[in-house]
């Protein structure tokens, strides 16, 4: 099988827990067997390796999101970067020239594109196989995942098929309608639409040239910031007659909201938690290093990192957006290529920061003009390069930067430094990559 | 006015807030006309010099409170330190002699005692200074406060008057009762025993002199250690005859847990917090540098400090004793006679801290046995001296320090310092004090 999923962007709905540089599909939220947790891209990566250990998984994002995917699905993982934000027709157009010119996959084969973050079972990924399947047998151009519905929800667009068969012709298309009209539609045997559909490779590529004038994967790349935002939906959906849906009944869930998400969480705290006993249907998730203490409270999801904190009544929890958009925080916490960093204390003319460096990682090899460092190493062992002179360093070792001084550390084992930043106008923009001279 | 102030041990009723080192009384928590926060202890001091310009306030205390005393009153506050914890009858003849050894007040002058904590307003402190004259005019050997008591309260303990007149002699002391006890009592004119009361000086030293053999202040301070813990009213009330009290019926509240504290706030939001609109009867205390949301909560509590997180219906706050109990933190915030220290990161063989030295002050002249240090001075200029060697420092300077080495810094201006510690057993413990060398 191959799968493209498609990992949104950025959004502040599961604040403080995601931000302008962390999705919601990173949290490691949900416990594994083995009792450590695992991301929403982590389950479902894992799911579908459980279904088709040879699936092909190619993963259309963009650069903010791909240290975090390596450093939680490997290094192994396709990834189909998009240089910007275009929407789905142009993201999906360049994921699935990625498969044919870069991952080699034939024209004849079907591709089957998903969302990067359903809460389901294992039985939703046997489904995508049968769809890339009814795809590769031409049962029609693109065939599409109905989800079988279990209220009138006003959150889904509708699909009404032609017939009552497990797999049938798509009659129409319906727009996110209210209560009411849901009903009629569920009636009529709507389904939900799950933006899940597959296709023959070729049949993507071929509009795809008929939309953009583009030579192969490598050219459609380059020339991504001049394509036009434009929906897969509006762009071939609404203008293909042969459309298939395939019914699904079993487990799907959105995860969006807090609410919904707490609903999928095995356990009621994850970090350092502590319910007393009058709490009712309380979820805890505290990426804080400290206690968080809940009495009498009922329905509720408190969540803490070190960007904010969230003390939500359940069904209020959907709300947030707008009250988190005027949170202008400074990111406290961020995944890198080579590890991650927490920002610890911010004070006029000077920040703070603690790095962890994975083993085996380094950072570029930079300067910067307006701020000068010190390190502190406290624990690891690694190698410096400072101007050109390298430094083997551990625990205890200081190592200072003044500004225009070109650094870089290279982590033997994990390891880990406190970041004094010093300067006036300290910001990450004030960043300037050099080739290594080590 | 003599007044001595008992400024009660640390608890943890008002955890996050409050902990084993910082007591309630210090929590910056009220709005002041100029819009800047006071703590219960900067409130009555202020209330006190309000009404008398010249009260001689006298705080008896315990070593872990003086700095936090000094950093919220200034120097020019009396205290009376007690060596170590033994109950109210050793406490108050220790400040008595205090007062007649090291203030020089004459035995013949009236000294009021009560706790450092009421959340009341000036006619408070009023009947305070009439309560000091009655005790003056020889009124009784022992002149109590009585409150009116507003509702049939099992937290108090009860004082039955002889008569209805604003002050009287006192018939019986009565236990903590029973709610239906509490009526009966109101019913024949009971009052609240507020613990407030006023002695002439000679009086309690008479007392302290027949139980206690010592010779003065200075004595007394000495053998503080071998002092039976005895009660104020066991020692001394349950054997007096000649006790009179007098009636207030002004605003008095004792703030001891969330739900009282929060009542007391003039504003919902201390720190930064947002509430959303359908938040009701919710107060948030938030001592950390990010932000915190609370939608859709009612009668609720938020409160965090880098010592944890609490999230409690107002009611159930009064039961946290026990969860916090076992909540068996470091200390991660305190303040000290030349600054404060804020604990920002702990790994196994480092703890890493923010120190904050006031100007003018300097940390002791120590050294370490199992640990090294690394400082890194982000703001402020001053002096380091590291085993004799003097060095002037400011913003971008580190000093390293091996253990054994000894160190201390002084502060020209407000100084503010990173300090990585690094070692295998770092604890406050292994700390060791030197005669100044420089």
């Amino acid at each position: 099988m191959n799968i493209v999923l498609l990992s949104g962007g950025s959004g502040k709905r599961l604040w403080p827990l995601s931000n302008d540089i962390r999705s919601k599909q990173f949290i490691k939220i949900f416990k594994k067997e083995t009792g450590e947790y695992e991301s929403m891209v982590q389950r479902v990566y894992r799911q579908i390796r459980n279904i088709d250990a040879d699936a092909k998984v190619t993963i259309a994002t963009s650069k903010t999101q791909v240290s975090a995917i390596h450093n939680q699905l490997g290094a192994d993982v396709g990834i189909s970067l998009e240089p910007c934000r275009r929407d789905t027709f142009p993201a999906i157009a360049l994921a699935t020239a990625y498969l044919h010119d870069v991952q080699g996959v034939s024209e004849e084969e079907a591709v089957v594109v998903c969302p990067v973050d359903p809460y389901v079972d294992e039985s939703y990924f046997k489904a995508l196989k049968d769809l890339g399947e009814l795809a590769q047998n031409d049962t029609a151009n693109l065939v599409l995942m109905g989800i079988e519905p279990t209220y009138p929800s006003e959150k889904y667009g509708y699909i009404i098929p032609s017939g009552k068969e497990n797999v049938s012709q798509v009659d129409t298309f319906k727009e996110k309608p209210d209560e009411k009209t849901a009903k009629e539609y569920i009636a009529k045997g709507a389904l939900w639409n799950g933006g899940v559909f597959a296709y023959k490779l070729k049949y993507v590529l071929k509009r795809a040239h008929e939309l953009i004038d583009f030579k192969d994967y490598y050219d459609l790349f380059d020339k991504y910031e001049t394509l036009t935002k434009i929906s897969f939906d509006y762009a071939v959906v609404e203008n293909e007659k042969s459309i298939a849906v395939m019914r699904f009944a079993g487990e799907w869930k959105d995860l969006g909201t807090w609410n919904t998400l707490t609903e999928a969480m095995e356990e009621s705290v994850v970090g350092k938690g502590i319910l007393d006993e009058t709490c009712e249907n309380v979820h805890v998730i505290n990426e804080l290093d400290v206690p968080l203490l809940c009495m009498g409270l009922k329905d509720v999801v408190v969540s803490a990192s070190p960007d904010g904190i969230l003390v939500s009544d359940k069904n209020k929890s959907s709300y947030i957006k707008p009250y988190v958009d005027n949170i202008d925080g400074q990111i406290m916490y961020a995944e890198k290529s080579w590890g991650s960093y927490r920002v610890m204390d911010v004070e006029e003319g000077s920040m703070t920061i603690k790095v962890t460096l994975n083993a085996g990682h380094q950072m570029n090899y930079h300067s910067h003009e307006r701020r000068d460092e010190v390190w502190t190493i406290i624990s690891g062992t690694g190698k410096t390069v400072v101007d050109g002179m390298e430094q083997t360093v551990s625990a205890g070792d200081v190592i200072t930067m003044q500004a225009g001084c070109k650094h870089t550390i290279v982590a033997t084992t994990e390891l880990k430094l406190i970041e004094v930043q010093l300067g006036r106008e300290i910001s990450v923009d004030d960043k300037y990559k050099h080739e290594p001279e080590y």
